[in-house]
């Protein structure tokens, strides 16, 4: 298969179930929802080495918040309904009550809820009122009050979502899996939780050489081994590889995201294969077949 | 005391002291060098709450790196050293290592070291080489090779210096605070761990009405409570405040963090006053008085 | 009449017809347009002083546009068509054909067109071909080919449409002025020609004191002189005002701008009353008002 | 001659003497200073097709700046001491005047001085008074008072400093332009006038095709035309070139400038050479040496 003349693999993408949160944080202008978004959602790569996957989604406007300011919807996810609940109240109370200007809001419409008590912590001053036909709390505070509501929607989305771009060369790679990551922040419900939206590490599971090692490179995807390993994927005059992650609310949003991301992608001269990262379908509850994703 | 015609309270700030390592990233550019410091300092506002405080120290030039490249400096901090170096092999791992173009270098001078040994991702085909006169590893992986030193000097710096703004309305106020911000990144060694560098929300330990909270909001920095607590520390006409949180690799550099961002925040009309925050000496180590950090 | 609790004069913005013309600008990554745009449409905030007026219209995300690039729309107003057509050739010539990794097209779909016959920089070298269903000119230059339309539509759109936030204090008047500048650049067709969108500078025609000044500060609308000024149209509390400045492509687009414009400003605490500016509907075209605008 | 594996080509740079001014624009954050210099030095790349040429300096931190806010410095070039006068007014007037919080004072150490007389716009309402020990204006506006000094330097500097970077693909090249272009703005006072400053578009003087044009494209700087015309300058593996133009305050700044520019470009992998663009020494006033600026 092709695209746009680059190689398109007719593989998939081996996905998993997650829960996942939805939070829609407002500010007095988008610069500070950003801020408050960014600081919220790092540390948060993967769920082997971070305490969640976590990410930016979109950028909210004004006129589509419950308060009418500026607003970024950001996503959190964990394996586990408990996780996300520690996550939230972590990671909200501790990087978006403290940013300046901030509300929050829930961001997803689902029926299992988490409580997230912030407002004990106004001391008894909090008292409730209604923004935008939603109950929340005023909590005082050194900079005015702080507004958000209480319970945030919970569901089982997909994690692990994904697309690996190969290129001559670095800088071509990188500057594609930019323009992946820039097409998939317009997909609503999806997030791609790596540094810049991009991965520049593939990994297999467990080490060769370390057995102590839970996650190791996947050599068979370095291009600096291709002639040293055998069985390597890396086609002649490949130099380099991006992969990008995608978790989402669904396993429609997260197709959509991929196509999005492939699509972006495959404009960059030098970019030459598309494929998909899986464990031959043995781990994985959803299988996000390339062919499927891009109607080809 | 006064500056600019801003009232300076002569109080102190009360500082901790704290285990602090500081990390080069270089990138390929200066702004993929500051994504993968952004995704490796946040969630990282207090130890309250979050694994960690963390964030950008300042931005070095190219021909102040090991590798030649540009880079950013971040400084992570931890009560323990073990918790620092939990801390470095996790976001240095999953934020840094994941990161396109980056490689790593060791940013503090000091005798005492932790190792972080990621070159074990290699799974036996990583190399040591030379970088800048400094041992490296080189460890194969899908965007080419990602090198890192493998030893990262920890000492004990100081954390919780501090200032707050206070001024007649919110948006001055976050202005004051943002010129802070700025002014303090330029000081070597010191960074402003929460969300942009400020503090929305000023606490006190424990609370009054929720038993099982270890902190809660101080009413008496509430400019909406003004007029419902006794003993208000908020001045009449103030109806907006911001504190800024400086960790440094040592108490010089926070004082002189502490003076530039004082110094930035009085520029803004609408400030009219800057005072600090202490629990009476009787908590911290050092006691930052803003008579001797402003030298008044 | 009132929004969000802030007063809504009952007044008109008064607005001018003015050629218009809108060019798409592409480029490797969303970043790279940008940085283009930026640069063709600088210097050109009032046609009082500047060759044109000129803004970033839009984002335009990889799918919609021709080369299936990421890009932005700008727009650039001259009085005439021949300075459409002058200015056209110089802004493009000089600051998107020699922008990194760009490419253009027409943004306007219009009868009129204008000839940017940039092809002769090819120096016979130059070839056609087709992208996107349209014909360009791909001239070869150092860092490969430049692609380009060579007729740009032009139109009578619309100079002028304004709004005048006033507020208790200049941050937090520029705070909505930033709100409102984010809201109107969701809508498609318009442009914020001042910087960052944002006039500080409110003018009158002519000049009392000074005869050979054709526009001066308008006192009635200076917080400063409202005191030694008769007939200030500064209320009683105001310190801060600023100005929007809407050109767009059709009378519908500008109004739907100011709505947008307005409706974010007034989410900001502090701010007061907005107003518009007109000449007492004399020299306008287009009597924009406020009633209408809003649907008041 | 060789730098980090580059092949430096031992020619020299042909610059000019052109008239400069730097002005120094303070605001009530950096980010505000940065827009109203972003715009008043658009429409600038080359005097061949722009008005002026201009560019951001550097960055000016709080506690250097008369008012002790942050700021930016810019450089306006003109080949005429009346064409500086011009610009200043026309650029100054519409694009600082105008801009939020702006003030501005001059940059520029130099015993000759033109007046821009923005005060006449105060009507006779403006008012003068000293910042920072300087003599300045204060012009009520509707946003407050804007500040401003009245004399500006000028001197004669340097126009057309330069380097040209040759890649093996356009991505790298661009991120080898991107990091020249960053080192050189540490280099106080120079500018690198074009879009994000690079250009991607080499020229020769005159055209052998169109004899109506003054300048066209430098066919044998196509890597595209390489096979087609004789004397390519383009070595083979090539396929991208970029050149950074640099204007300064005097030969030595440029100097350094071209030096920082070469020095952070050649680490970026797949750049193969370094040269420098000249007329035979024919016409410019400078050479140049990348020998001597290297001091290779």
């Amino acid at each position: 298969m092709e695209l746009n003349g680059v190689e398109i693999e007719d593989t998939f993408a081996e996905a998993f179930p997650i829960k996942v949160a939805r939070v829609l944080i407002t500010a007095a202008t988008e610069r500070w929802a950003e801020v408050a978004a960014t600081e919220a959602t790092g540390f948060a790569t993967s769920v082997i080495g971070c305490p969640a996957e976590a990410g930016i989604d979109c950028v909210i406007p004004y006129d589509k918040t419950p308060d009418g300011r500026p607003g970024v919807a950001i996503i959190i996810c964990h394996f586990k309904k408990d996780g996300i609940k520690a996550q939230l109240i972590e990671r909200l109370g501790e990087c978006v009550l403290t940013a300046p200007t901030t509300a929050m809001f829930n961001g997803l419409d689902a029926e299992d809820k988490v409580p997230v008590k912030l407002h004990f912590f106004g001391d008894g001053f909090e008292h409730e009122l209604e923004v935008g036909g939603r109950k929340v709390w005023a909590i005082p505070m050194m900079e005015g009050e702080f507004i958000c509501e209480e319970e945030y929607g919970v569901k089982t989305g997909v994690a692990g979502g994904n697309l690996f771009i190969l290129a001559r060369n670095q800088m071509s790679a990188l500057a594609a899996a930019e323009n992946a990551v820039t097409a998939i922040r317009q997909v609503e419900g999806t997030i791609t939780p790596f540094p810049g939206g991009i991965v520049a590490s593939g990994s297999k599971p467990g080490s060769n050489k370390y057995k102590f090692m839970h996650a190791s490179t996947n050599e068979k995807f370095c291009p600096t081994l291709r002639d040293r390993v055998e069985g390597s994927e890396i086609p002649e005059g490949v130099n380099a590889v991006y992969e990008i992650v995608i978790n989402g609310v669904s396993e429609e949003a997260v197709k959509e995201a991929m196509r999005a991301g492939i699509e972006a992608a495959v404009k960059i001269p030098e970019v030459v294969k598309i494929t998909a990262g899986n464990f031959g379908g043995k781990l994985g509850k959803y299988q996000l077949r390339l062919k499927d994703v891009l109607g080809l």
